[in-house]
């Protein structure tokens, strides 16, 4: 009865051998997010963070309501149609997920990558979609500033300063939909590396970029050696939230290691907030970082053709205010997938 | 391109139609639960709750890390042959896992499905392995009484008061490696429904049988719809943490949908205390409660021949105490998978 693992590659990678698509896609972002050089890219924006909710976390839960159905729509289905979901967020026990999808009824794989999420999310996805166990499936996470300040750091009426290295949670969240065949975007999901916890014992939790930055180097070396790939066989190579810290700590890692990103790297992060005008310090943060450039951005930049191959890769940090509390370091993960222009 | 769905069964089903197996498994439980009446079942079990940690999180990792050891150890493989593992804890953003696992440097695929999370780790790793992405893979889970306690109830040494219908948090972590071939045990993973969010505006957080009844309820009618089966098809359907409250709800719910399984039914936070004598209120709850039933008792009934087949149903309360305290209900969710005595 033994089967072979036709789809595996090398150490921690597998194709999506019979073809993933995305068939739709929406991205949902606040205010900040909308005035920033992004922002005319965003499918949804509000001026108010409350999006219509009572509080911090109903206003996250309703961006992913939001998100959800407009990915669908863009689709050209509807709920009934999606058979599986993969999705979470930054809150404890994922609860803008859980009440922002409850709604639509569709079974849910709940997931907790922290950042990463949306890596996760599409993998999980992909998989369930590239193994035959659905047709359509819906990936989707989500982050607001003012849940996650609460969650993870001061009462927002505290005031306090923010070091230099602090990025700034992203008010946001990003839906795909993945099916088994082609529609009106032109992407393709050819492959993907799950990352593993990667510890280096950095335990300051106001510099996340160099927590993750390890977790990245970690995955993209390994996505490079597993496909037999060089940078430059990518457009872009595009790291989640690691900020203009962690970005120059993860360039030089993988210099270390006999590769050289500073061409190919871009980082959503860096590029979500204009530094100079948003005062958002380090970067943006948070699941709905990547998750809003990968849906307003990218992945019509790879519909298009104007990007061919992307490795997207999320990164995470691992860390709670229990653990942070209790003198833990802040590991970090970072899930990687191939994006790639099809079909001309 | 159009691909065909051809493991998918029903409406949230499908098969595992490769053959997926138990290649090995591993229970740790603490001192309550090694004195109840499964204690003689579970591989390590400990006098101390402590496993070692300094803090009743670390404790956690700790369990965690023994408990996939030892799996792996029983499936006769080494970390390095795991592929990839999923899991998840009840603790905002995983720590338990996190800190746990790190150690193994097995890539992660981080879960959260409350108490549900055995069933969406079984389902995961089960999907990875028949999709062919992946030889063996680790599923995990675990949970911690006082862990559990100050995440999300009182301080233990305020001593408070708890209603009958509270459920007891376990200590204890469950791990199973799935494989791509039958060795030592004679169990085969032959298909999964994974669950929806199911609210039916249930507030009670001392009373999650209550919350969680309507999930067990939807998820088992649902599977039983789309494998065409009766509740008779099987030697037991085993719920995870319902309790005698959540027990009582589950059985009424399904019969008024024509199913009457109380012939069939198990509710492993029942089986794993002596509500008698051990004080533990409507019993057993916590992601450990299934894993450590499951992997210290059914798989090894199954394996046996005792039990040919059974339906596998953890149950989840999605709440946290962000959103008990704004005043929003506790959701739940079940996952089922199909376990089978196979290789006669």
């Amino acid at each position: 009865m033994q089967q072979q693992e036709e789809k595996a590659l090398g150490k921690q990678s597998f194709l999506f051998g019979r073809g993933v698509y995305v068939g739709g896609m929406a991205s949902v972002a606040g205010k900040l997010e909308s005035e920033g050089p992004l922002g005319a890219y965003f499918d949804i924006t509000s001026g108010d963070d409350m999006f219509g909710g009572k509080t911090w976390e109903e206003a996250e839960s309703n961006m992913q309501l939001s998100a959800a159905k407009a990915a669908i729509d863009d689709a050209g289905l509807k709920a009934d149609d999606i058979r599986y979901m993969a999705g979470g967020d930054l809150l404890g026990q994922l609860i803008a997920t859980t009440f922002g999808v409850e709604k639509l009824a569709i079974p849910l794989m709940g997931l907790y990558g922290a950042c990463s999420t949306m890596g996760e999310a599409l993998l999980a996805g992909a998989v369930l979609v590239d193994g035959g166990y659905a047709k359509h499936t819906l990936t989707i996470t989500s982050s607001h500033f003012a849940g996650a300040e609460k969650q993870f750091r001061f009462p927002l009426a505290y005031g306090n300063q923010r070091p230099m290295a602090a990025t700034w949670t992203v008010t946001g969240s990003g839906a795909v939909v993945l099916s088994d065949e082609r529609k009106k975007y032109r992407v393709r999901l050819y492959g993907a590396t799950m990352g593993r916890v990667i510890d280096y014992g950095v335990k300051d939790s106001m510099n996340m970029g160099a927590c993750m930055a390890p977790a990245a180097c970690d995955t993209i070396y390994q996505h490079l050696k597993d496909f037999s790939r060089k940078p430059e066989d990518y457009d872009r190579i595009v790291t989640g939230d690691l900020g203009v810290v962690g970005k120059e700590i993860l360039i030089a890692l993988l210099q270390e290691k006999g590769y050289d990103i500073t061409k190919q790297h871009m980082d959503c992060g860096i590029e979500i907030y204009d530094a100079s005008t948003q005062k958002t310090d380090a970067g943006g943060s948070g699941c709905g970082c990547s998750a809003v450039t990968l849906t307003g951005y990218l992945l019509k930049k790879i519909s298009e053709g104007a990007l061919k191959r992307v490795l997207f890769v999320p990164t995470g940090a691992l860390l709670s205010t229990v653990s942070f509390n209790e003198g833990n370091s802040v590991p970090g993960i970072a899930h990687a997938i191939v994006l790639e222009h099809c079909g001309d």
